[in-house]
């Protein structure tokens, strides 16, 4: 299958704006000192539903036929590509089931559904809520959109590299959060093709780096899914995987893998110094920087993705715990 | 002097797009769930510097003739209006200087210093601020520009009450934060000359609220400044007011005071339940509606309008701190 090209990101901008927020830079004093270069940090986290998720799953759900839309979109995502799913399929009024297995908390379950979606409980993991997708899919007829394996959630994401790059053209590197690679796949196509030399590096947890370990064999591979701070850039890219790994084989300069400790640290430097709440997920950009993992070539860009942390555990970090089991 | 009009908001609002930034309101579940109505934030605190106040300046700076911004501002703020100002003055390519005392501390006096502002230390306390101040505009010919009582400020900040109506035109109640009364003069401006039945309800904290008891004087008085979390809405409104004063009173329906203890609890649920950090003085809303001060008549909007809090106090006023003696 194609990369997503500029073109499909370009059209994609064109049809979410004005249904997503577009996200401010802002340049941080604190980090640049630190860099000694530029530091300018991109806001995604303020996007609407509190993640960069929400701008594939409205391209992806804007790109339905009037046909499609009747039939309904369906995803076994109970996080942050769920919350977006239900948010924009019920703006663009289409039907929305989210599948989840019955271990889901109640307050993940809630979230989903008081942004209309149906919800439908099957069996006990995320893999038999994957069943429950495909056979929707199959018997239903309904619309399966992945959290990041496809072209049109890839190009509603590539539109933050849009943005950057019309908001600071001269970007030497850009840190973008790593999972499975539909957010850095997309950035890396849309800066790649207007500014070839900058650098896309991808930042995420040594715990279960699918993306890191799959590029390390050549082929996708899986990896043990382990508790972590950013547990949002956690699973599988998907042994079947269509476009990312190779999107991100081909697009990304480089990966960078941090400790819980150091996440840690880089949620805290968002609250201390630039007073930003941020999951962990979303601050490995900063974490990078401070762990000194990331070659300071400025002007450099920090992606921040995401803000749908847990505030109980958030608080625990903020006091001084460098990971999930400090913080319990 | 006469009040500022809705047309003067207008061309503030045209005079200011793209120099500052467009904040978006955002449904809360939480306060709708708790109010039994629908209630909406203004992200204002999402400005650049962190606060409301650079419409204000920025709309004052791009007012100036040539010939005045060649004389360059000034003004004795260190707070949220002395830094607008400098970044203002700044973009603009106009000179600024900031007055300050003695006694202002070196962070204060950096943050100002790093926006590009000239600084001039002169006595021991504000006043001593204000006449060098003065001097500067007899003797150097300096355009001085007061944090509340102008018609540029006046009318910059209301172009905030302009995109509430936009985003929200059957909004019942307004919850605006009161201290010289800026920023709910020019919104109150704004949202009655468009809508009129819409109520515009002031929020002070109970610890020196100068403009409550003004109105209940009925002229400017002088109150006793104390120390508050809400620090930002602290100050006179100036014995001299020559706008503020009447244009709140004229179109301010109603006046709630906040203890100490309330306005934690504000900070609080914005963080925990609305993933947002705000100065005290911008907490006021959302503390009114939770402590039921305020009639539950929606749609309501809680104006947040500031994040420069000292990040060290923010910490402890999560941790459970009900006031600045619990928190030091």
């Amino acid at each position: 299958m194609e990369a997503v090209t500029i073109s499909a990101i370009e059209a994609a901008a064109d049809r979410i704006a004005g249904h997503v927020r577009r996200t401010p830079m802002a340049n941080s004093a604190s980090l640049s000192e630190l860099c000694g270069a530029p530091v300018h940090l991109k806001l995604e986290h303020w996007q609407e539903t509190g993640a960069f998720k929400l701008r594939g799953a409205t391209n992806a759900v804007l790109s339905l036929s009037d046909e499609e839309r009747a039939r309904g979109v369906v995803a076994a995502s109970t996080g942050n590509h769920g919350r977006a799913l239900a948010h924009a399929a019920k703006k663009a009024g289409a039907r929305c089931t989210v599948s989840m297995s019955k271990l889901v908390p109640q307050n993940k379950l809630d979230a989903i559904a008081a942004l209309g979606a149906e919800i439908r409980i099957v069996g006990n993991s995320q893999d038999d809520a994957q069943i429950e997708v495909d056979r929707l899919a199959r018997e239903d007829g309904m619309v399966p959109l992945p959290p990041f394996d496809h072209p049109d959630i890839i190009a509603g994401q590539g539109t933050i590299g849009l943005e950057i790059v019309k908001d600071l053209p001269d970007a030497e590197t850009v840190l973008v959060p790593l999972s499975g690679g539909g957010l850095i796949a997309g950035v890396a196509a849309a800066i790649k093709a207007q500014a070839p030399g900058t650098r896309i590096v991808g930042i995420s947890m040594a715990r279960g780096a699918a993306m890191q370990a799959s590029l390390a064999a050549g082929h996708p591979v899986e990896v043990k899914e382990l508790p972590t701070l950013a547990d949002s850039l956690g699973g599988g890219i998907g042994l079947d995987n269509r476009l990312t790994f190779q999107m991100v084989r081909d697009l990304v300069d480089e990966v960078v893998l941090l400790t819980e400790a150091e996440i840690a640290a880089g949620m805290r430097h968002a609250y201390f110094q630039e007073r930003e709440i941020l999951e962990g997920g979303a601050a490995v950009g900063i974490a990078a920087l401070l762990a000194g993992k990331v070659e300071a070539r400025g002007p450099i860009v920090a992606l921040l993705s995401g803000r749908n942390v847990a505030m109980d555990l958030h608080a625990r970090i903020m006091a001084g715990a460098n990971g999930l089991e400090e913080a319990a």
